[in-house]
Protein backbone atom coordinates (compact mmCIF):
# COMPACT_ATOMS: atom_id res chain seq x y z
CA UNK A 1 0.00 0.00 0.00
CA UNK A 2 1.21 3.33 -0.78
CA UNK A 3 2.56 5.72 2.04
CA UNK A 4 1.26 9.52 2.22
CA UNK A 5 3.92 11.78 4.68
CA UNK A 6 1.30 14.35 5.60
CA UNK A 7 0.47 16.36 8.63
CA UNK A 8 -3.02 17.16 9.87
CA UNK A 9 -2.80 20.36 9.56
CA UNK A 10 -1.00 20.74 6.22
CA UNK A 11 -3.80 22.04 3.73
CA UNK A 12 -1.88 20.43 1.12
CA UNK A 13 -2.15 17.02 2.95
CA UNK A 14 -5.70 17.65 3.70
CA UNK A 15 -6.44 17.83 -0.11
CA UNK A 16 -5.01 15.06 -1.40
CA UNK A 17 -6.48 12.52 1.15
CA UNK A 18 -9.94 14.18 0.42
CA UNK A 19 -8.88 13.73 -3.31
CA UNK A 20 -8.19 9.85 -2.30
CA UNK A 21 -10.87 9.86 -0.56
CA UNK A 22 -13.33 10.18 -3.47
CA UNK A 23 -11.31 8.25 -5.90
CA UNK A 24 -11.73 5.07 -3.16
CA UNK A 25 -7.47 5.02 -3.21
CA UNK A 26 -6.18 3.46 0.58
CA UNK A 27 -2.63 4.72 1.79
CA UNK A 28 -0.88 4.25 5.02
CA UNK A 29 -0.74 7.88 6.57
CA UNK A 30 2.27 8.83 8.03
CA UNK A 31 2.56 12.17 10.07
CA UNK A 32 6.02 14.52 9.29
CA UNK A 33 6.30 17.38 11.13
CA UNK A 34 7.11 19.70 8.58
CA UNK A 35 9.74 21.89 10.31
CA UNK A 36 12.11 19.52 11.40
CA UNK A 37 13.57 18.99 7.93
CA UNK A 38 14.47 15.01 9.01
CA UNK A 39 17.22 13.83 6.75
CA UNK A 40 15.43 11.19 5.69
CA UNK A 41 12.44 12.87 4.13
CA UNK A 42 14.54 15.22 2.52
CA UNK A 43 16.07 12.66 0.97
CA UNK A 44 12.39 12.01 -0.74
CA UNK A 45 11.88 15.25 -1.51
CA UNK A 46 14.66 17.54 -1.50
CA UNK A 47 12.28 20.50 -1.15
CA UNK A 48 10.71 19.33 1.90
CA UNK A 49 7.22 20.39 1.25
CA UNK A 50 4.16 18.00 2.33
CA UNK A 51 2.60 15.78 1.36
CA UNK A 52 4.71 12.92 -0.14
CA UNK A 53 3.24 9.81 -1.59
CA UNK A 54 5.84 6.65 -1.98
CA UNK A 55 4.14 4.02 -3.45
CA UNK A 56 5.27 0.07 -3.10
CA UNK A 57 8.36 0.30 -5.63
CA UNK A 58 9.73 2.82 -3.63
CA UNK A 59 8.53 5.80 -6.37
CA UNK A 60 8.32 9.05 -4.78
CA UNK A 61 5.56 11.89 -5.63
CA UNK A 62 6.30 14.85 -4.19
CA UNK A 63 3.82 18.10 -3.19
CA UNK A 64 -0.12 18.50 -4.16
CA UNK A 65 0.51 19.61 -7.83
CA UNK A 66 2.62 16.38 -8.59
CA UNK A 67 0.11 14.15 -6.79
CA UNK A 68 -3.43 15.77 -7.82
CA UNK A 69 -1.78 15.29 -11.37
CA UNK A 70 -0.25 11.76 -11.01
CA UNK A 71 -3.79 10.75 -9.83
CA UNK A 72 -5.88 12.03 -12.17
CA UNK A 73 -3.43 10.62 -14.98
CA UNK A 74 -3.68 7.05 -13.43
CA UNK A 75 -7.52 6.99 -11.59
CA UNK A 76 -9.22 10.01 -12.54
CA UNK A 77 -9.42 9.40 -15.87
CA UNK A 78 -11.31 6.34 -15.43
CA UNK A 79 -13.81 7.99 -13.40
CA UNK A 80 -16.18 9.49 -16.33
CA UNK A 81 -18.62 11.58 -14.45
CA UNK A 82 -16.58 11.68 -11.15
CA UNK A 83 -13.58 12.77 -12.04
CA UNK A 84 -12.35 15.51 -10.32
CA UNK A 85 -10.31 17.50 -13.36
CA UNK A 86 -12.51 17.89 -16.25
CA UNK A 87 -12.17 16.68 -19.25
CA UNK A 88 -11.77 20.11 -21.43
CA UNK A 89 -8.93 21.82 -21.55
CA UNK A 90 -10.01 25.16 -20.16
CA UNK A 91 -12.01 23.77 -17.28
CA UNK A 92 -9.41 21.93 -16.51
CA UNK A 93 -6.87 24.99 -16.32
CA UNK A 94 -9.73 26.92 -14.16
CA UNK A 95 -9.50 24.27 -11.40
CA UNK A 96 -6.14 24.32 -11.25
CA UNK A 97 -6.33 28.26 -11.41
CA UNK A 98 -8.51 27.87 -8.21
CA UNK A 99 -6.37 24.80 -6.09
CA UNK A 100 -3.45 27.04 -6.37
CA UNK A 101 -5.18 29.98 -5.55
CA UNK A 102 -6.50 28.09 -2.42
CA UNK A 103 -2.98 26.42 -1.91
CA UNK A 104 -0.56 28.71 -2.55
CA UNK A 105 -2.80 32.12 -2.38
CA UNK A 106 -5.25 31.79 0.70
CA UNK A 107 -2.38 29.41 2.37
CA UNK A 108 0.05 32.47 2.28
CA UNK A 109 -2.17 34.52 3.12
CA UNK A 110 -4.36 33.35 6.10
CA UNK A 111 -4.02 29.38 6.12
CA UNK A 112 -0.11 29.18 7.07
CA UNK A 113 0.17 32.01 8.95
CA UNK A 114 -2.64 31.17 11.22
CA UNK A 115 -1.69 27.71 11.45
CA UNK A 116 2.31 28.16 12.25
CA UNK A 117 1.00 30.21 15.04
CA UNK A 118 -1.75 28.81 16.61
CA UNK A 119 -0.14 25.39 16.15
CA UNK A 120 2.66 24.76 14.58
CA UNK A 121 4.82 27.42 17.01
CA UNK A 122 2.96 25.27 20.18
CA UNK A 123 4.65 21.87 18.70
CA UNK A 124 8.25 23.38 17.83
CA UNK A 125 11.30 23.63 19.48
CA UNK A 126 12.15 27.09 20.47
CA UNK A 127 15.51 26.54 18.72
CA UNK A 128 13.29 26.59 15.25
CA UNK A 129 11.06 28.88 16.01
CA UNK A 130 8.47 27.71 18.31
CA UNK A 131 6.60 30.07 21.12
CA UNK A 132 3.89 32.32 21.32
CA UNK A 133 2.16 33.19 18.53
CA UNK A 134 3.08 37.06 17.14
CA UNK A 135 0.27 39.16 17.59
CA UNK A 136 0.43 41.28 14.54
CA UNK A 137 1.13 38.13 11.90
CA UNK A 138 -1.95 36.67 13.45
CA UNK A 139 -4.02 40.34 13.00
CA UNK A 140 -3.05 40.45 9.45
CA UNK A 141 -4.05 36.68 8.80
CA UNK A 142 -6.85 37.47 10.17
CA UNK A 143 -7.82 40.61 8.34
CA UNK A 144 -7.25 38.63 4.85
CA UNK A 145 -10.08 35.46 5.54
CA UNK A 146 -12.97 37.85 5.29
CA UNK A 147 -11.47 39.16 1.50
CA UNK A 148 -11.12 35.00 0.62
CA UNK A 149 -14.47 34.24 2.07
CA UNK A 150 -16.48 36.89 -0.32
CA UNK A 151 -14.37 35.32 -3.20
CA UNK A 152 -15.34 31.77 -2.16
CA UNK A 153 -19.08 33.06 -1.85
CA UNK A 154 -19.14 34.67 -4.84
CA UNK A 155 -17.75 31.52 -6.92
CA UNK A 156 -20.62 29.37 -4.41
CA UNK A 157 -22.94 31.88 -5.64
CA UNK A 158 -22.71 31.64 -8.99
CA UNK A 159 -21.45 27.66 -9.56
CA UNK A 160 -23.14 24.73 -7.97
CA UNK A 161 -19.68 23.84 -7.07
CA UNK A 162 -16.42 26.14 -7.13
CA UNK A 163 -15.04 25.55 -10.57
CA UNK A 164 -18.37 24.81 -12.20
CA UNK A 165 -21.05 22.23 -12.39
CA UNK A 166 -19.79 19.20 -11.29
CA UNK A 167 -17.13 18.29 -7.67
CA UNK A 168 -13.38 18.93 -8.65
CA UNK A 169 -10.11 19.73 -7.39
CA UNK A 170 -10.84 23.57 -6.76
CA UNK A 171 -13.49 22.41 -3.70
CA UNK A 172 -11.68 19.96 -2.57
CA UNK A 173 -8.27 22.79 -2.26
CA UNK A 174 -10.51 24.88 -0.90
CA UNK A 175 -12.11 22.83 1.71
CA UNK A 176 -9.07 21.41 2.93
CA UNK A 177 -8.00 24.77 3.56
CA UNK A 178 -11.18 25.99 5.27
CA UNK A 179 -11.33 23.36 7.37
CA UNK A 180 -8.25 24.25 9.10
CA UNK A 181 -9.20 27.48 9.64
CA UNK A 182 -12.89 26.40 10.50
CA UNK A 183 -10.98 23.95 13.48
CA UNK A 184 -9.39 27.43 14.76
CA UNK A 185 -12.85 28.93 14.89
CA UNK A 186 -11.73 31.57 13.05
CA UNK A 187 -14.15 31.59 10.47
CA UNK A 188 -17.21 33.84 11.24
CA UNK A 189 -19.88 31.35 8.70
CA UNK A 190 -22.78 34.28 9.36
CA UNK A 191 -20.98 36.72 7.15
CA UNK A 192 -20.61 34.12 4.54
CA UNK A 193 -24.25 32.07 3.63
CA UNK A 194 -22.99 31.17 0.51
CA UNK A 195 -19.56 30.05 1.51
CA UNK A 196 -21.36 27.82 4.34
CA UNK A 197 -24.05 26.09 2.15
CA UNK A 198 -21.79 24.84 -0.02
CA UNK A 199 -18.99 23.99 2.59
CA UNK A 200 -21.50 22.07 4.32
CA UNK A 201 -22.17 19.98 1.68
CA UNK A 202 -18.76 19.54 1.09
CA UNK A 203 -18.19 18.30 4.52
CA UNK A 204 -20.78 16.26 4.65
CA UNK A 205 -19.05 13.12 2.32
CA UNK A 206 -17.61 10.57 3.61
CA UNK A 207 -13.92 11.63 2.00
CA UNK A 208 -14.11 14.36 4.66
CA UNK A 209 -14.91 12.08 7.73
CA UNK A 210 -11.54 11.20 8.98
CA UNK A 211 -10.56 15.12 9.00
CA UNK A 212 -12.84 16.01 11.19
CA UNK A 213 -12.28 13.18 14.12
CA UNK A 214 -8.72 14.11 13.93
CA UNK A 215 -7.70 16.23 17.21
CA UNK A 216 -4.21 18.29 17.34
CA UNK A 217 -2.19 17.88 21.00
CA UNK A 218 -3.27 21.08 22.77
CA UNK A 219 -6.15 23.03 20.33
CA UNK A 220 -9.55 22.07 20.55
CA UNK A 221 -11.13 22.60 17.79
CA UNK A 222 -14.13 24.48 18.07
CA UNK A 223 -17.51 23.77 19.37
CA UNK A 224 -19.24 22.86 15.45
CA UNK A 225 -16.15 22.05 13.87
CA UNK A 226 -17.38 17.83 13.15
CA UNK A 227 -20.90 19.08 13.17
CA UNK A 228 -22.30 18.30 9.97
CA UNK A 229 -25.21 20.73 10.31
CA UNK A 230 -23.51 24.03 11.95
CA UNK B 1 -3.18 35.68 -31.90
CA UNK B 2 -3.24 34.74 -27.77
CA UNK B 3 -1.85 37.43 -25.94
CA UNK B 4 1.18 37.07 -23.19
CA UNK B 5 1.73 39.14 -20.42
CA UNK B 6 4.97 39.01 -19.18
CA UNK B 7 7.63 40.41 -17.89
CA UNK B 8 11.44 39.65 -19.14
CA UNK B 9 13.36 39.03 -15.83
CA UNK B 10 10.15 36.94 -14.40
CA UNK B 11 11.59 33.05 -14.63
CA UNK B 12 7.62 31.97 -14.81
CA UNK B 13 7.17 34.35 -18.12
CA UNK B 14 10.85 33.15 -19.85
CA UNK B 15 9.75 29.42 -19.29
CA UNK B 16 6.75 29.85 -21.09
CA UNK B 17 8.07 31.60 -23.59
CA UNK B 18 10.27 28.73 -24.22
CA UNK B 19 7.94 26.37 -24.30
CA UNK B 20 5.60 28.57 -26.95
CA UNK B 21 9.13 29.08 -29.05
CA UNK B 22 9.67 25.10 -28.86
CA UNK B 23 6.34 24.54 -29.97
CA UNK B 24 6.03 27.20 -32.64
CA UNK B 25 3.14 29.30 -31.38
CA UNK B 26 3.51 32.80 -32.05
CA UNK B 27 2.04 35.36 -29.27
CA UNK B 28 2.12 39.07 -29.10
CA UNK B 29 3.38 39.80 -26.16
CA UNK B 30 2.68 42.63 -23.94
CA UNK B 31 5.08 43.26 -20.42
CA UNK B 32 3.34 44.17 -17.25
CA UNK B 33 5.29 45.58 -13.90
CA UNK B 34 4.34 42.63 -11.90
CA UNK B 35 4.70 45.16 -8.28
CA UNK B 36 1.95 48.05 -10.37
CA UNK B 37 -1.13 45.07 -9.49
CA UNK B 38 -2.41 47.09 -12.12
CA UNK B 39 -6.41 47.17 -11.60
CA UNK B 40 -7.01 45.38 -15.34
CA UNK B 41 -4.58 43.07 -15.00
CA UNK B 42 -6.14 41.90 -11.30
CA UNK B 43 -9.20 41.48 -13.21
CA UNK B 44 -7.67 38.84 -15.71
CA UNK B 45 -5.65 36.99 -13.00
CA UNK B 46 -6.83 37.58 -9.19
CA UNK B 47 -3.00 36.10 -7.74
CA UNK B 48 -1.37 39.10 -9.72
CA UNK B 49 1.48 36.41 -11.27
CA UNK B 50 2.97 36.00 -14.17
CA UNK B 51 2.57 35.13 -16.97
CA UNK B 52 -0.98 35.19 -18.35
CA UNK B 53 -2.39 34.16 -21.51
CA UNK B 54 -5.25 35.43 -23.24
CA UNK B 55 -6.16 33.92 -26.09
CA UNK B 56 -8.75 35.54 -29.10
CA UNK B 57 -12.10 34.40 -27.41
CA UNK B 58 -10.82 36.30 -24.38
CA UNK B 59 -10.55 33.34 -22.31
CA UNK B 60 -7.35 33.39 -19.78
CA UNK B 61 -5.01 31.07 -18.50
CA UNK B 62 -3.11 32.24 -14.82
CA UNK B 63 0.64 31.30 -14.01
CA UNK B 64 3.12 29.10 -15.41
CA UNK B 65 1.60 25.79 -13.77
CA UNK B 66 -1.54 26.52 -15.58
CA UNK B 67 -0.26 27.69 -19.11
CA UNK B 68 2.12 24.18 -19.41
CA UNK B 69 -0.88 21.92 -18.44
CA UNK B 70 -3.12 23.93 -21.58
CA UNK B 71 -0.29 23.72 -23.79
CA UNK B 72 1.00 20.09 -22.93
CA UNK B 73 -3.09 19.18 -23.35
CA UNK B 74 -3.80 20.97 -26.73
CA UNK B 75 -0.43 20.97 -28.40
CA UNK B 76 1.96 18.57 -26.61
CA UNK B 77 0.19 15.83 -26.87
CA UNK B 78 0.99 15.85 -30.71
CA UNK B 79 4.45 16.00 -31.08
CA UNK B 80 5.36 12.72 -30.04
CA UNK B 81 8.71 12.45 -29.43
CA UNK B 82 9.30 16.32 -29.19
CA UNK B 83 6.39 16.73 -26.57
CA UNK B 84 7.51 18.60 -23.70
CA UNK B 85 5.99 16.77 -20.65
CA UNK B 86 6.52 12.67 -21.21
CA UNK B 87 4.20 10.47 -21.34
CA UNK B 88 5.10 8.23 -18.59
CA UNK B 89 3.03 9.31 -15.45
CA UNK B 90 5.61 8.49 -12.89
CA UNK B 91 8.16 10.75 -15.69
CA UNK B 92 5.32 13.27 -15.90
CA UNK B 93 5.35 13.74 -12.41
CA UNK B 94 9.48 13.68 -11.92
CA UNK B 95 9.34 16.83 -14.45
CA UNK B 96 6.31 18.41 -12.53
CA UNK B 97 8.44 18.27 -9.35
CA UNK B 98 11.66 20.00 -10.84
CA UNK B 99 9.83 22.64 -12.75
CA UNK B 100 8.43 23.47 -9.46
CA UNK B 101 12.06 23.02 -8.01
CA UNK B 102 13.36 25.73 -10.47
CA UNK B 103 9.96 28.02 -10.01
CA UNK B 104 9.15 28.16 -6.98
CA UNK B 105 12.06 26.29 -4.31
CA UNK B 106 14.91 28.18 -6.64
CA UNK B 107 12.88 31.68 -7.28
CA UNK B 108 12.33 31.73 -3.42
CA UNK B 109 15.84 31.29 -2.03
CA UNK B 110 17.87 32.54 -5.29
CA UNK B 111 16.41 34.12 -8.28
CA UNK B 112 13.78 36.28 -7.31
CA UNK B 113 15.55 38.07 -4.32
CA UNK B 114 17.91 38.68 -6.56
CA UNK B 115 15.87 39.52 -9.24
CA UNK B 116 14.22 41.85 -7.53
CA UNK B 117 17.12 43.72 -5.26
CA UNK B 118 19.31 44.22 -8.39
CA UNK B 119 16.39 44.92 -10.76
CA UNK B 120 12.91 45.61 -9.69
CA UNK B 121 13.43 47.72 -7.09
CA UNK B 122 15.60 49.98 -9.63
CA UNK B 123 12.13 50.33 -11.51
CA UNK B 124 9.82 50.97 -8.67
CA UNK B 125 8.95 53.62 -7.12
CA UNK B 126 9.93 54.17 -3.22
CA UNK B 127 6.35 54.10 -2.59
CA UNK B 128 6.09 50.57 -3.81
CA UNK B 129 9.54 49.09 -1.69
CA UNK B 130 11.78 50.72 -4.89
CA UNK B 131 15.19 51.93 -3.74
CA UNK B 132 18.59 50.48 -3.12
CA UNK B 133 19.27 46.93 -2.89
CA UNK B 134 19.28 45.18 0.68
CA UNK B 135 22.67 43.67 1.30
CA UNK B 136 21.47 41.51 3.86
CA UNK B 137 19.23 39.90 1.12
CA UNK B 138 21.82 39.92 -1.58
CA UNK B 139 23.90 37.91 0.25
CA UNK B 140 21.45 35.28 1.40
CA UNK B 141 20.21 34.68 -2.10
CA UNK B 142 24.29 34.15 -3.54
CA UNK B 143 24.77 31.65 -0.31
CA UNK B 144 22.05 29.86 -1.84
CA UNK B 145 23.29 29.96 -5.41
CA UNK B 146 26.35 27.21 -4.87
CA UNK B 147 23.82 24.98 -3.43
CA UNK B 148 21.04 24.92 -6.89
CA UNK B 149 24.07 25.43 -9.28
CA UNK B 150 25.53 21.61 -7.79
CA UNK B 151 22.43 20.46 -7.95
CA UNK B 152 21.65 21.16 -11.26
CA UNK B 153 25.09 19.50 -12.17
CA UNK B 154 24.36 16.24 -10.63
CA UNK B 155 21.40 16.19 -12.51
CA UNK B 156 23.11 17.21 -16.00
CA UNK B 157 25.83 14.70 -15.23
CA UNK B 158 23.38 11.92 -14.80
CA UNK B 159 21.23 12.33 -17.47
CA UNK B 160 21.36 13.65 -20.70
CA UNK B 161 18.83 16.52 -19.85
CA UNK B 162 17.56 17.59 -16.36
CA UNK B 163 14.95 15.45 -16.18
CA UNK B 164 16.04 12.30 -18.04
CA UNK B 165 16.61 11.52 -22.02
CA UNK B 166 14.84 13.90 -23.70
CA UNK B 167 14.37 17.65 -23.65
CA UNK B 168 11.06 18.49 -21.45
CA UNK B 169 9.85 21.05 -19.15
CA UNK B 170 12.43 20.79 -16.41
CA UNK B 171 15.16 22.35 -19.27
CA UNK B 172 13.06 25.11 -19.70
CA UNK B 173 12.00 26.47 -16.50
CA UNK B 174 16.08 25.84 -15.05
CA UNK B 175 17.56 27.52 -18.10
CA UNK B 176 14.78 30.27 -17.54
CA UNK B 177 15.80 30.43 -14.10
CA UNK B 178 19.33 30.96 -14.59
CA UNK B 179 19.37 32.93 -17.62
CA UNK B 180 17.97 35.83 -15.17
CA UNK B 181 20.92 35.13 -12.77
CA UNK B 182 23.33 34.43 -16.35
CA UNK B 183 22.13 37.97 -17.10
CA UNK B 184 23.19 39.58 -13.67
CA UNK B 185 26.16 38.03 -13.48
CA UNK B 186 25.60 35.99 -10.45
CA UNK B 187 27.12 32.55 -11.94
CA UNK B 188 29.83 31.55 -11.60
CA UNK B 189 30.17 28.75 -14.50
CA UNK B 190 33.79 26.95 -13.83
CA UNK B 191 32.12 25.88 -10.71
CA UNK B 192 29.81 23.68 -12.28
CA UNK B 193 30.92 22.53 -15.92
CA UNK B 194 28.28 20.41 -16.41
CA UNK B 195 25.67 22.87 -15.54
CA UNK B 196 27.25 24.91 -18.04
CA UNK B 197 27.54 22.45 -21.02
CA UNK B 198 23.82 21.68 -20.46
CA UNK B 199 22.95 25.23 -20.54
CA UNK B 200 24.91 26.20 -23.04
CA UNK B 201 23.06 23.59 -25.50
CA UNK B 202 19.73 24.91 -24.14
CA UNK B 203 20.86 28.44 -24.48
CA UNK B 204 21.41 27.44 -28.31
CA UNK B 205 18.25 26.64 -29.17
CA UNK B 206 16.47 28.81 -31.08
CA UNK B 207 13.94 29.46 -29.30
CA UNK B 208 16.19 30.73 -26.42
CA UNK B 209 17.31 33.39 -29.13
CA UNK B 210 14.51 36.37 -27.98
CA UNK B 211 15.14 36.33 -24.74
CA UNK B 212 18.86 36.74 -25.62
CA UNK B 213 18.81 39.85 -27.51
CA UNK B 214 16.74 41.30 -24.66
CA UNK B 215 18.11 43.93 -22.28
CA UNK B 216 16.79 45.47 -18.90
CA UNK B 217 16.86 49.73 -18.76
CA UNK B 218 19.72 50.24 -16.42
CA UNK B 219 21.31 46.84 -15.53
CA UNK B 220 24.02 45.98 -18.38
CA UNK B 221 24.07 41.97 -19.00
CA UNK B 222 27.40 40.01 -18.24
CA UNK B 223 29.78 40.12 -21.13
CA UNK B 224 29.21 36.57 -21.65
CA UNK B 225 25.03 36.81 -21.29
CA UNK B 226 24.12 36.16 -25.02
CA UNK B 227 27.58 34.08 -25.90
CA UNK B 228 26.56 31.20 -27.35
CA UNK B 229 30.23 29.67 -26.43
CA UNK B 230 31.00 30.75 -23.07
Amino acid sequence: MPVLYHHTMSSASRFIRLVLGEYGLPVELTEEQPWEMRKDFIKLNPAGTLPVMVDDNMRVLCGPTVIAEFLDETSGILKRDKRLLAEDPFQRAEIRRLVEWFLVKMEADVTKPLVRERIFKLQMPPTLGGGAPDSKILRMARGNIRQHLKYISWLAGSRSYLAGSRLSYADLAAAAALSELDYLGEITWAEAPQARDWYQRIKSRPSFRPLLTERVRGVTPVSHYADLDF
